[in-house]
């Protein structure tokens, strides 16, 4: 009965860990590379959860697209900031990383901000912000990729149809007081790639605005999608943002990184080369909420606006109004205690993980 | 023929910083607030310039809404960060104020970062963040208002009705080489309210999915338009982005300040009162290039990004990519020489106060 398999966070994360040790990974970086999936998993988003482990991580590591032993190395730092390279390797575990390094400057410095290059896929961007919540600070994490020469699916400029950007998502979190985290974690297209992906395995059709096809045609067909519309979906309800923002994204995480790059080193200076991007690239960001006043009342003052914001008339067919995170805090609370429900791609990939190494798995069935 | 009559840029900053002045504005105060109205007027952003200055300004001074000596106050500060208090004065000027700071914080520690409350509207943010490009860095200005229990017109939670925020804008300035910088200057709605008076007040219907009247139906009647929608429009299209973004432009400007606040003092600490917010509250950020890496460099691998997006197929019925600020910075190029067309209604609001404070005003007629 796959459609009712469930595994708890603690089963998946013991098993996901030797499965990225099999796969060559370092044991601390295979343990660091396991959180921000059962994240993701635990709060429901399932887009960027278990679901990618096999095929975005663990085949990658396989086929050798991601380097499975790469140490990330900081290339320029100031108390205040650093420029890094993620050596190729797991965008998980160089994110967990990187963002980590970001907390240690804010604690030093007030704030710390760290733009790598040569990254991969880091799954959900909130996990990273909202590790430095409870340190006292406001956390980001981005995550872009530009293609300098275009790409057969991703982000178009507005007025154009050519794929030029991924989806190249932002990720914001703040503490509050009572409440949950707020944790805005958004593509700056109207949805991500994988949300597609997502839907078409479960053999739905995906809402016209999202995707044109590779013609420049609206879409149904998630099989269909290759040109993901940037938030505001056309110029006249504001395409021209999203992509302003995935341009921004881009800026930090890529240009301010060197990860957009000249295709040569020896190009002369006052005839820039072809520049090209060949991996993600990453900013993380931390900013202490006591360079402008005590934390214990900014949180009582974010629990006061969310409180606010929870006494707004909601629209019809809606009971509530909810703030960013807030729905993820409560999947998070009821999978804690359910186990995390398996889609059956999913169950079949960990079973062939587990076939493969020859490591026992427990599921759930609910 | 009030259809074709423009000013100078020149002529309009004369007669403004008169006009200011006669309201009570100090000499240094009244041509710091001239200079974001006509900057957005000659780059075609018409919907934050001249149009304005009489409504939104002139008469707050007038009428005493917006105090005319207010100087801008730092409450608490750090190399790297002020809390600041505008002091219920001229958003224009205060602006100018806090982004100086900022700029100057970040010449001296790296980066500056500046929260303002009790301040009004400052015009076209992306005339402030734009200030910081030439000293090498990049700019930010956000401002934002949360109307603790509803408002009439706003913007509304995702899942509500009622409106609870301003359109809350942010902006984003980053150096370039040659290309014109990039300039990112968006409500976090679909489009701000002074885009929407604009257009009634030149008798144009407004498209669906801009905003919806007071009992939640869209309409396309700019006069019948209260509920400014968030970016994305539905849910289903990103709304909660637009949501989200709108509540992270709150925290910087009025919870990171203190605008946001409990009603009295003497609320105890356990039990929060309920907090409200006056006037509206702004954020400057300066963050310098060379946290990172040289200036030079990272100026010519923006005009590569944009050269790389320039080259990207335009869409069927467009002729080309234009990313943010590059239509703006043409058609500064045009008004500079031809002048800045004026609407009927303010060339009226001009010859009024011409009249009112018995100062001198020449048209141009194209």
């Amino acid at each position: 009965m796959p459609d009712s398999t469930t595994i708890t966070a603690d089963e998946f994360c013991r098993f996901a860990i030797s499965v990225f040790q099999c796969a060559g990974l370092p044991a601390e970086q295979a343990q660091q590379a396991v959180a921000p999936l059962v994240w993701a998993s635990l709060r429901g988003v399932d887009t960027h959860g278990i679901r990618n482990f096999k095929p975005y991580y663990v085949d990658g590591l396989i086929a050798g697209r991601i380097a499975s032993t790469a140490a990330c190395e900081i290339e320029y730092e100031t108390p205040l900031s650093a420029r890094a390279n993620g050596a190729d390797g797991l965008g998980l575990s160089a994110a967990g990383w990187g963002m980590r390094l970001a907390i240690d400057k804010a604690e030093t410095s007030g704030i710390g901000l760290i733009s790598m290059r040569n990254s991969n896929h880091l799954g959900a961007a909130g996990y990273f912000s909202q590790l430095a919540v409870e340190q006292d600070m406001i956390g980001l994490c981005l995550s872009g990729h530009l293609y300098g020469e275009g790409n057969a699916t991703g982000m178009p400029p507005v007025f154009g149809l050519q794929p030029m950007f991924g989806t190249n998502p932002l990720s914001v979190a703040i503490p509050c007081g009572d409440e949950p985290t707020y944790v805005l974690d958004m593509s700056t297209s109207v949805v991500p790639v994988n949300r597609v992906e997502m839907m078409q395995e479960q053999g739905q059709s995906i809402p016209l605005g999202w995707c044109l096809d590779a013609a420049g045609r609206p879409t149904s067909d998630p099989g269909q999608a290759a040109i993901f519309l940037p938030l505001g979906g056309t110029r006249e309800l504001g395409a021209h943002k999203g992509f302003g923002l995935a341009m921004l994204v881009e800026v930090l995480t890529a240009l301010l990184s060197n990860g957009w790059a000249p295709a040569t080193d020896s190009t002369p200076a006052d005839a820039p080369g072809v520049y090209h991007q060949e991996r993600i690239a990453h900013f993380f960001g931390a900013i202490r909420i006591d360079l402008f006043r005590a934390a214990g009342e900014f949180r009582q003052a974010m629990d006061a606006m969310i409180g606010s914001l929870h006494r707004a008339q909601p629209a019809p067919g809606h009971e509530r109004i909810f703030v960013p995170g807030e729905i993820e805090h409560d999947t998070q609370r009821i999978r804690s205690r359910q186990g995390i429900p398996l889609s059956h791609k999913e169950v079949q990939d960990l079973r062939w993980l587990s076939k493969r190494y020859d490591l026992p798995l427990t599921f759930s069935h609910s």
